[in-house]
This record gives C-alpha cells, structure tokens and sequence, in this order.
C-alpha cells in the first residue's frame, strides 16, 4: 500500500510511526513544502520516500496534516489528482470551513473530515512520537459523505492506533472544541505574556515555575504558524469562549475585591468536579 | 532528633518522608486538627507518632505546614511551646503577613520563613510523595532574623533534599509569586468554570480533553480550603495580576475580532520565548 502524508509535522509524522509498525508493508512518501523538514523525515525514517504531487495517483491512502488555512487551498487540488479508489483523510484542529471547501468536489466520497485530539506543544518531524494517538478521541465529521469502503478503511486504521471514534458535525466540532482545545491555548499564551511582561528577571519566573506555572503555560509553546490560522477559522465560536471566559475572570477579581472569600471558595469547589470529568466517572458517583 | 509535623498533608508529609530516608534516626511526630488525616500519616509511616501541642518542648525542629490563615494564628503559639534551641520553619504561600505576625515574638529567631515552590494538585497525606522538593526552589525571607546556628540547621536539611535556596524579602516574594503561582491558579480555575458552565455533555469534555485541556485545567483540582486563604493574604498582588492578565486577554480578543492575524501571530510569537526561561536558557543564546 501506497500512503502519502502531506506535511510531515507532529501530527503527520506520528500517523508515519503508527502505520509503519502496523502495515510494514506500506511504502510512506512525504510531500511537505519545507525541505528541510521533508530530509528530516526521511533520516528520521518517518517516511521512505520524498515526493510532489505528480505522484499522488499512485496513492492508497493520502494524509493531509498542514495548517488548517494551507488546507482548504490544498485539499481540493489533493482530491483533484488522486485515484477514485484512494482515501483522503485530515487532521486538522477545526471543521467547517474545510467540510465547506469540498463539499461540491467531484471527489468528495474520497475524504473523511477527522480530528485526532492529540498532540504536544512541540511541532515539526522531530516531534513525532510513536503511539501518540492511542487511547485519543478521533472526532470524524460528516462521515455519511465518505464512501463506505473508504470509511472502513480508515476506521480499521484508527482503530488499530487505539483511537475512540466519535462522529459530530462540523458546527458542534468547532463549538466543542473552541471551548476545550482553542481557549486553554490562548488562557495559556496570555498568562505568559502577563508573567514575561512584569518579570523583567527571567530567573524569577524559572525559580517560581514549579508552583503550577510551568504545566499552565505549557499551550504557550505551541506553533503560531499553526495556530493563527485555527483562530481565524474559528474566529466566532473563540471570541465567544473568550468573552465568556473574561466574564468569569472579572466575577472572580470582583469577589476577592470585595473581600467574598465563601464566594470564592463556592467558585472553585464547583470546578473541582473537573477532577471526576477527567477521571470519566459519571458524576452521581462522584466523591 | 525529634521533629514535628504540624499539618501532615502533602507539603509536610513529603517533607516527613524525605526526613525519614536522610536522617533515619529521627523521630517524627505528627499534630494535625483532622484526626483521619493523622491516622493515615500513621499508617502510612510519615510519621512515627501523634502528638499535640503539648510535646512541642521535645521538639528539635517544627515543620508548619498548614493553610496560611490557619498559620497566622498558630505560629505565635507554636513559637511560645517550642524550646530555645528549636528550629521551627514553615511552608506557607504567602510571606507577608505570616513574617509580620512573628515579628515581635520573642522567640523571633527561632522561625525561618520559607516557601519551597513545590506541590502537585492533590492534598493530604496520602498525596505526600518522596523528592518532591529535589531540584525545586525554596524561598527563605528575612532570613537575617533567625538565629545563625538555626538557619545552618535549616540549609543543611534543604540542601540535603536538593533544593536550591534563594532569598527575597517577604514583599517582593509575595509580588513574584503571585504571577507565577497564584494567577496561574485562577486562570485554570476559570478555564474549568467557562468549560463546565457551557458544556452540559460532560462527555464531550473528557473526549476532547487531549487537546490541551487536560494540563492546562489540571490546577483547578486544587483545594479551594488551601487557596482561599492565600488569595486573601496576597488579595492586593493578585488584583493586580488579574487585571493585567484580563487586559491581555480583552487585546487578544480585539486582535481577533479585527482581524488582525499578523498581530496574533506576533503575540504568540513573542510569547514563545517561555520555552527558553522555562529551560533555564539565557535569552541571548536562544534559537
């Protein structure tokens, strides 16, 4: 089998790492516009093979893992060159516009809208990591669109990565996922401005990073080159998270200005339940 | 030597267990107002004995570590019971008010102030975990006020449990570390709150909880019976954090609603820079 995986970042390359594990048979070709990147896929032996897009024909399988702007230039002109019989499946972080972008190609029944939520706030080929996807939440969108062969051919493969699958359409995706994924990103990266603005000594925040800094800031590492354009897809449901989320800030600065301590203790006893939700235990059996 | 635990939870009760494997000699009591939380001390050998107040003349050396409201009131007492040679020092998050209260005691010289930036989520005994402070920083204030002989005792033990020993006056730590520690708690105490009000499907956040949620929420588990406390003794610092991490927010938003990606892209970019303080990297050989 022939898989393709366009842009060997993080999230595409650990897909490589799985299936050659998996399928040893499969011959995996890289396409990727940074070079650079491409030979370090290869050294890394994330793939066999360097290729363009004139070889996409040949493909069984394609992968398209790019920021989510560079995918809805380029997924139709993927879907343009590939065989009928090739599956087309992403990776990207929102839903809409890419269902959007497709939804009249002629070879629309050869893609399958996904979201495996997974990654780390690391990016590039190096940052590929073996079994990152097991025990994850695969999202799939619009799965009713896809061919059913091609379907199966895909769940077989996220199924033997260990992925649970669930199906949403694209709207709730992007609402979801506005709240528990693209907010904790910007919460993150703005309390590392806040704590970078006012500690002129970058040794202070080292020496105090250990006090639970270091874990919330972590998001703050993450690639902006990938995630500028993820805002931008979802500017509307964002927006809404962060007014939602400023809200709540300012109740809480109100409580403590006003000297509220039963107040403030209430806030965050109600979100420890956050503990049980983690855990997946079903709250009626909570402590 | 007999040392004393007033407060057997997580930071005492670690501190109980690195003492046990460096100095096995040592007896260790243990005082507690929570009855369940002594016994399991007990039972699992943090600590050798249950005491009370009553034996603190015995001690050598006093461990407080109980919630900072709780510390104002009982460190004067335990200072008036302990002998003239006894070291007694403290955990607490906030520095200020604990150092003001001892200020005129005369047994002053007996108490060391400091902060050992350590901890997970979780509390009581059962979450005491050994090395939990190695590498970690501890923050000693007014250290210039504990008798000489006491403070060598002191660094002794912390060097030995490998932590790295900085000084701060208790203003200035109250100040930093409500940057680095104290926002950082509010700000995943609100993401859970903003995430938990609008997701009514508790499913839906657990499946999508790989996405950055998970680290990011993970200090909104903590216990509000610990962290009440500390906003009110730090309540002007954290006002002020507060402010200026909703200001950063609010222009994030704006960026958004402009759309104004070049100036999102910038803000993420500038804010990158927490990779190289987190790994201790001087600025001027980052990447």
């Amino acid at each position: 089998m022939n898989v393709f995986v366009v842009g060997v970042g993080l999230i595409g390359g650990s897909f490589a790492k799985d299936i050659r594990r998996l399928r040893p048979h499969t011959t995996l070709f890289g396409i990727d516009v940074n070079e650079d990147h491409l030979d370090q896929a290869l050294e890394l032996g994330l793939i066999d093979k360097k290729a363009g897009y004139d070889r996409l024909g040949e493909a069984d399988m394609v992968i398209v893992t790019i920021p989510v702007d560079v995918m809805v230039e380029q997924l139709p002109k993927i879907l343009d060159l590939v065989n009928d019989d090739c599956l087309v499946f992403d990776g990207g972080s929102t839903k809409s516009l890419i269902c959007k972008v497709v939804e009249n190609h002629g070879k629309r029944r050869n893609f399958l809208a996904a979201h495996p939520i997974a990654g780390t706030e690391f990016s590039g080929p190096s940052a590929a990591i073996e079994n990152l996807y097991e025990g994850k939440t695969n999202i799939i969108c619009e799965v009713e669109k896809t061919a059913f062969k091609l379907q199966e051919r895909a769940l077989e493969l996220f199924r033997e990565m260990g992925m649970r699958i669930r199906y949403m359409n694209p709207k709730a995706h992007d609402k979801h996922i506005a709240y528990v994924s693209h907010l904790s990103h910007i919460s993150s990266f703005m309390l590392g401005k806040t704590v970078i603005d006012k500690e002129k000594n970058e040794r202070d925040i080292f020496d105090m990073a250990g006090s639970g800094f270091e874990s919330t800031v972590r998001l703050a590492k993450s690639s902006p080159a990938m995630w500028t354009p993820i805002f931008r897809h979802n500017k509307e449901n964002v927006v809404e998270t962060l007014e939602e989320y400023i809200q709540n800030l300012q109740e809480f600065m109100e409580l403590l200005k006003n000297d509220d301590y039963e107040g403030i203790y209430k806030e965050m006893n109600d979100t420890n339940k956050i503990r049980e939700i983690l855990n997946g235990i079903p709250l009626n059996n909570k402590q």
